[in-house]
C-alpha cells in the first residue's frame, strides 16, 4: 500500500460496494457504529435543544432538564422495545415503509414514505448545522457564515456520495467508537474531577444569570405546561435514527435478529448515558444555554451581556478538559465527525428508499435500478438541493431547524408501531402453538404500549411545535405524498393500457420494409446499408430528402457510384424540409401495405464532445422522435463511431460503478424459458 | 373573410411561405418595399446622428450638415452603382457572402459572413432603439424606459418569429410607402409652408444656441477633420440594407438583372431625397441636436437648459404639421413602424444565412434543413439575445450603437466589390466579344470606384469610431470568424474520416443476432417480439437483466405464458445494475460471432407529456448510449403509442410547417438510381 493509498484508504475507508456490504455478515461491534451513528449522534445537540427551550422560563427553568431528560429516556426505552420486536418479525429490514405497507396498505405505507423523505432531508439539514456549531469551539472565525460553511460541506458530501465513495464498516467505527469515549470519557473525568478530587468546575456561561421570555417567565400555569412541551419535544430529536437498525437486520450475523436486538439495546443503553451525562455536567458545572430569537438573554450583575453561542458539548468539553486540551480537541472533533457521518447516511439512506418506492411505482422506475449512476445521483442531487436550502435559509441555526424535525421521525414511529399490533392480531388469528402464541402476545403488548408512547409525542411534538415550523414539514410531506400517489396512479393506468391481451404475442406483421434515410454517402451510410441488407428485410430502399438540387446531384452520383443495387429514392422538399416529405414517404408505405411493419435505419455519428453532438445528427434525432408517433413503424439506430468518441466512452466507463461479472458469469436460467434459440437459417 | 382573421391580416399580412415567395415573382412597385424596408428606414436615424456629432463643434457645425450629407450620397451612389453590376453578375441572388466565396476564396467569404452576421444583430438593436426613440414624440412617458421597451419589442419580434409569421409584399408595402408618403409628404408641404405661403417654421429646439465640447469647440484644425470624420461614419448607417436587393434578385420579374437594378436606382433616389429634404428642413426650421454623452448642450440665454431629447423626425413633423396633427401621427406612426420591420428583416435574413453558412459547412448542419423548426429557431433565438443584450446594455441609446454598427456593413461592401473586380478580371480573360468585354470593362471600372470607395469609407470608419465601440463589433466578429472556422474543420475532419473506402460497400455482416431488450411483459415488450420476429434474424434471444428476485420470478412466469419461442435469459445483477450485464452479454455475442451483427431491440413508450419521460424509458436510453459506442450493433427503438401521446403528437404537428406534399407527389427521379426496389421474398 503506497502513501497515496493509505491516505486515502484513512479518509475514505475501504471501497465497498453496497452488495458487498450486504455479503459481509457484521458482528455486532462493528454493527452498533455502522447502523447507530445517527442515532448517537443526536446526543450531540437534543440536549442544548432542552436547555435553551428551557432558558425561555428564566434561571427557574434550568431546574427541569432532568424531568425532561428522563421523559426523552422514557420514549427512546418504549421505542427500542418496540423495535426490538419489529427487528424479529421482519428479519428482512423492511422498516417502517415495509411495516406500515404490508399491515396497514400503500396508503400508510406511502405516508411513512412522505415523512421519511422529508426527515432525511433534515437529518441532513440539522446534523451539519450542529455539525458547524460544534466545530466553533474549535474554530471561532466560523461565527457569522454557520450558512455557508453548512451548504458546503452538505455539497462536499454529494460530491463524494456522487462519486461513489461507500463507507466500510471500519469507517463508522473509528468516529462512532471515538466519540462514546470521548463523551463517555469525559463524563467520567468530569465527575471523578467534581466528586473524587473536589475540584470546582465552572461552565464559560456559569457566571452569568438567565432572563428568560416574557409569557414563559417563572415557568407558571398554562405556560409552564407548554414550555415543557416544547423542550421534551425538542429533546426527542435524540431519537431520530433510531429505526436504522431495523432497516438493517440482513448485514448481522447469525443469529440475525436477536443480534440485532441485542444492538439496539445497546444503542439505547449507550444513548441514554451520554444523553443523561451532559445534562447532569450541564447541571453541576452551571452551564447555561439561552434563545435569543425566544427572547433569553444573557445577565451578569443585572446588566444584559451578549456572548458568543457555544453548545453544550463545547463548554463541557472547555471546562472539564481546561486542563488536558488535546481532550478537548478531540471531544469536539468526534462530535462534529460523527454528525457529518450522520449527515452523510442520510445520502445512502435516501436513494435506498427511493429505488424501494421506486420499485413499487411510487417514483420513476428507473430509481429502481441501481447501476445506472444517473437515477441515485438524481436523489443525492435532490437531497443535497433541499439541505442546502434549508442550512442557508435558517443560516444552520439548529434551533430553528429542529422545528421542522422529529415531526417525520414520529409519524413513522406511530404508523410502523400501529403496523405492528396489526401483524400480531394478524398473526395470532393463526397462530396455534401456545408458547409461540404467548410471545406474540406480549409482543403485541409491547407494541401497544408503543404506539401509544410514540403517539402522545407525535401529539405533543405537533402541537407544541406547528406554529414554530412543524407546519413547513407536514406541508413538504403532503406534497411528496400526492407527488407519489400521482406518479402511482400514472403507472398504474398506463399498466392497465399495456396489459398483454390474448393475441398480443401473436400479431406477426407480415413482411418488414426497410427504409435508410440517407443524406450523405459516406461510411456511416454505407454501414447503415450493409446492416439493413443483412437483415434480410422483404425490401429495402435508401430515401433522401432533397433539400438542394446540386448537393442531391452529386450524392446521387456517388450512390450510383457505390453500385449497391438498392435504388435511392429522392423526394423532393420544396420547402427545404426534411421530415416532413420523409415522414409522408414513410406514412405512404404504410397505408399501402397495412400488414407490414417499416424499418427506418438511421446513421448516426457517435461522437466524443458535447459540442460534436450540436454538429451532427440533428435531423436524425427529430425524425425518430417524429418517426415513434406513427404505428407499425421502428426505427434502427445504426451508429458510426467516429475517432473522437473514444473520449467520451473512457469517460462513461469511469462514471459507471467499475466492477461487474465477466459476460456469462452472472448468468442464471430460472423457470424453463432456457429453451434453444430459434434459428431461422 | 370573418373580422378576426381581416385584423390579423392587417396585422401580420398573409401567410406566404418562403417558398412562396421565391414563387411569386414580385413587380417592382412591391419588390421595393420587400428588400428596401431596412435601407429606407435608415433614414430615421443617419440624419441625427450627423447632426447630434457636429453640435460637438457648437453652433458653427451644424453649417457643415450639408457637406456631411451630400458625402453620404456620393457614397450612397456609389455602392448603388457597384451593387448594379453585382445584380447583374450574380442574378442567383447569392449577396456578399457569394460574391466574395466564388472570386476570392472561403476565408474572405467567411469574413463578409462574420461581418453580416454581427451586423444583423445591430441591424435589429439599432432599428429597435431608433423606434423607441422616434416613438417618444407620441409617447413621451417611454422617457428613461428606453432599453426596456426596446428589449420588449425584440422579444415581440422574435416571438412572431418563432410562430412562423411571414410577411407577404404587401405587408411590407403599406408602412414602406407609408413611410415614404408622410416623409417626403412632410418635406413637400414645410417647403410649400415655408416658400410658397412664407409662414416662418421654427422647430422646438430652434430657440436654443448648442455650446460644443472642448477639442472640437469652434471646428478648427486636426479636430475639425476628426468630428467631420465622426459625423460621416455616422451618416454612413442611411447605407445599411442597400445590399438587401442584390440577394434578392431571384424574386423579381423577368428581365430580373434589369428590374432588379431598376428598383436600385429606385431606392437610392429616394433614400438619398428622403435623406437630403430632412437635412434642409432641420436647417431651414432651425433645428438642432445635442450629443450629451459627447459634451454638448443647449443654452438659453447663456444659462444651460436641460429638455427630453427629441429626433429629428420628430421635430420637424411636430414643426410642420404643428396645424395638421394627424399628419404628425402619421409620420411618427409610420417611421416606427418601419424601423420595426427593419428589424424583422434581420429575422429573417439570419436564419437565410445561416442556413448556406451551414450548407457550407461553417455552421451546424441542421440550419441548413429549414422545415426542421428547431434550427431556424435556435437562429431566431441567438439574435434575439443578442440584441436584447445590446438595447439593454446601451440602454436603446441609438449614439452609441451606432459606434458598432457600419462597420460590418462596410467590410461586406469592400470585400464584395473587390470580389466584383476580380470577377469581371476572371472573365475578361475568356471573353472574346468585344461588345460584352466592353460593358465588363465599363463594369469592372464601376466596382474599382466603388472599392475605392467604400474601403476608404471602411478606413474612416474604423479610425473616426473605433475606440467609441467599433473595436466591439470587430471583436464580435473576430469570434465568430474563428467559431465558424473551427466548425468547418472539425466538418472536414469527420468528412475525411468517413469518406468511403472501396470495401465499405461491401462489408456484409454474415448474420443479424436480434436481442430483445425485457424489463416487463407487456404490450410494448410483444410489439418488440413480433418485430424482431418479422426481421427473421439468425438468431432472437429475450434478454432479462434480474436486479429483483421476486419480480424476475413473475415476469419469467409471464413470459413462458406467452409460449413465444424465444428463450429468455435471465442475467443476474447482484449490484441492481442493468446496462452493465445487458452492454457485457452484447459484448459477449459479438466476440464469439465476430462477423456477425447484434441488434438490441428497445421497446420504448411514446408519451404525451414531458414528465411522463421522467416516468419511462429512462433505462433503454441510457442503454442505447452506451450499445452506440460498441462496433457492429445497432440500436432499434420499437415505439409503443401510448394513449397520451396524442396530445405530443398534435403538439408536434402544430409547431411544424403545416404544408409539405402529399407522398409520392414530390417525389422525382434522378439518375439511374430509380431501380425496382431489391426484392428478397
Amino acid at each position: 500500500m503506497n502513501a497515496r493509498d493509505f491516505v486515502k484508504r484513512m479518509l475514505v475507508g475501504r471501497k465497498l460496494s453496497s452488495a458487498q456490504l450486504g455479503e459481509t455478515l457484521l458482528p455486532k461491534r462493528i454493527a452498533l457504529p455502522v447502523f447507530a451513528s445517527d442515532a448517537l449522534s443526536s446526543v450531540a445537540y437534543a440536549p442544548d435543544e432542552i436547555l435553551l427551550t428551557l432558558s425561555l422560563a428564566g434561571m427557574v427553568g434550568f431546574a427541569y432538564s432532568w424531568q425532561i431528560a428522563a421523559a426523552v429516556a422514557v420514549v427512546m426505552f418504549l421505542v427500542v422495545m418496540s423495535y426490538r420486536q419489529t427487528v424479529h418479525a421482519y428479519p428482512s429490514g423492511g422498516g417502517d415503509y415495509e411495516v406500515a405497507t404490508v399491515n396497514l396498505g400503500p396508503t400508510w405505507g406511502l405516508v411513512v414514505a412522505s415523512a421519511l423523505l422529508v426527515d432525511y432531508v433534515l437529518t441532513v439539514a440539522v446534523s451539519v448545522s450542529s455539525g458547524v456549531q460544534n466545530a466553533k469551539a474549535m474554530f471561532p472565525f466560523l461565527q457569522g457564515n454557520e450558512g455557508l460553511v453548512a451548504a458546503v460541506i452538505v455539497v462536499v458530501l454529494m460530491t463524494m456520495n456522487l462519486r461513489g465513495v461507500r463507507e466500510s464498516g471500519s469507517f463508522f467505527a473509528i468516529p462512532t467508537y471515538g466519540f462514546m469515549i470521548g463523551v463517555l470519557g469525559m463524563a467520567a473525568w468530569g465527575l471523578f474531577r467534581i466528586f473524587g478530587l473536589g475540584t470546582h468546575l465552572e461552565a464559560p456561561t456559569a457566571q452569568y444569570t438567565v432572563v428568560g421570555s416574557d409569557p414563559y417567565q417563572g415557568l407558571i400555569g398554562l405556560a409552564a405546561v407548554v414550555l415543557m412541551a416544547r423542550a421534551f419535544s425538542s429533546g426527542c430529536a435524540a431519537l431520530t435514527g433510531v429505526e436504522a437498525i431495523s432497516n438493517g437486520v440482513p448485514a448481522f450475523r447469525e443469529p440475525k435478529s436477536r443480534n440485532a436486538a441485542t444492538t439496539l439495546a445497546l444503542l439505547a443503553t449507550v444513548a441514554i448515558t451520554m444523553f443523561g451525562s451532559i445534562i447532569l455536567l450541564a447541571n453541576l458545572t452551571g452551564l447555561k444555554l439561552i434563545d435569543p430569537d425566544g427572547g433569553s438573554h444573557f445577565e451578569q450583575a443585572g446588566v444584559p451581556v451578549e456572548i458568543a453561542h457555544e453548545t453544550a458539548m463545547g463548554q463541557l468539553a472547555r471546562t472539564i478538559f481546561d486542563t488536558f486540551p488535546v481532550g478537548f480537541y478531540f471531544v469536539i472533533t468526534m462530535t462534529m465527525v460523527i454528525l457529518f457521518l450522520a449527515a452523510n447516511t442520510a445520502f445512502n439512506g435516501f436513494p435506498v428508499l427511493g429505488s424501494i418506492l421506486a420499485r413499487d411505482g411510487f417514483l420513476p422506475k428507473a430509481l429502481h435500478t441501481r447501476g445506472d449512476r444517473l437515477a441515485y445521483s438524481n436523489g443525492i442531487l435532490m437531497l443535497a438541493t433541499a439541505a442546502v436550502g434549508l442550512v442557508l435559509v435558517y443560516n444552520a441555526n439548529v434551533t430553528s431547524l429542529i422545528q421542522l424535525y422529529v415531526v417525520g421521525v414520529f409519524v413513522s414511529f406511530t404508523v410502523s408501531q400501529f403496523g405492528m399490533t396489526r401483524h400480531w392480531t394478524r398473526h395470532l388469528k393463526t397462530e396455534k402453538d401456545p408458547k409461540r402464541r404467548a410471545h406474540m402476545q406480549r409482543s403485541r403488548v409491547i407494541n401497544t404500549i408503543g404506539l401509544t408512547g410514540t403517539g402522545v409525542v407525535l401529539v405533543i411534538v405537533l402541537a407544541s411545535k406547528f406554529i414554530y415550523g412543524a407546519y413547513l414539514a407536514v406541508l413538504a410531506m403532503a406534497v411528496v405524498f400526492v407527488l407519489m400517489r400521482s406518479i402511482n396512479r400514472h403507472y398504474q393506468k398506463v399498466a392497465r393500457e399495456v396489459a398483454v391481451g390474448p393475441t398480443d404475442a401473436r400479431m406477426l406483421p407480415s413482411r418488414v420494409r426497410a427504409v435508410i434515410m440517407v443524406q450523405e454517402v459516406n461510411k456511416p451510410t454505407m454501414r447503415a446499408v450493409n446492416f439493413a441488407r443483412a437483415t434480410r428485410a422483404s425490401s429495402i430502399e435508401a430515401v433522401l430528402v432533397s433539400v438542394d438540387d446540386v448537393e442531391t446531384r452529386s450524392i446521387v452520383a456517388e450512390w450510383d457510384a457505390q453500385q449497391l443495387e438498392i435504388p435511392l429514392k429522392v423526394i423532393a422538399s420544396p420547402y427545404r424540409e426534411v421530415t416532413g416529405p420523409f415522414l409522408n414517404y414513410v406514412k405512404g408505405i404504410r397505408s399501402d401495405n397495412p400488414r407490414d411493419v417499416v424499418c427506418v435505419y438511421i446513421p448516426e455519428y457517435v461522437v466524443g464532445h458535447w459540442w460534436e453532438r450540436v454538429l451532427h445528427n440533428q435531423t436524425g434525432f427529430i425524425l425518430k422522435a417524429r418517426l415513434n408517433f406513427m404505428q407499425g413503424v421502428m426505427v434502427t439506430s445504426v451508429p458510426y463511431q467516429l475517432a473522437s468518441s473514444k473520449y467520451a466512452l473512457s469517460r462513461a466507463q469511469r462514471n459507471t460503478a467499475a466492477a461487474w461479472r465477466r459476460p456469462g458469469s452472472g448468468q442464471v436460467r430460472m423457470g424453463d424459458s432456457g429453451r434453444e434459440p430459434a434459428r431461422r437459417e
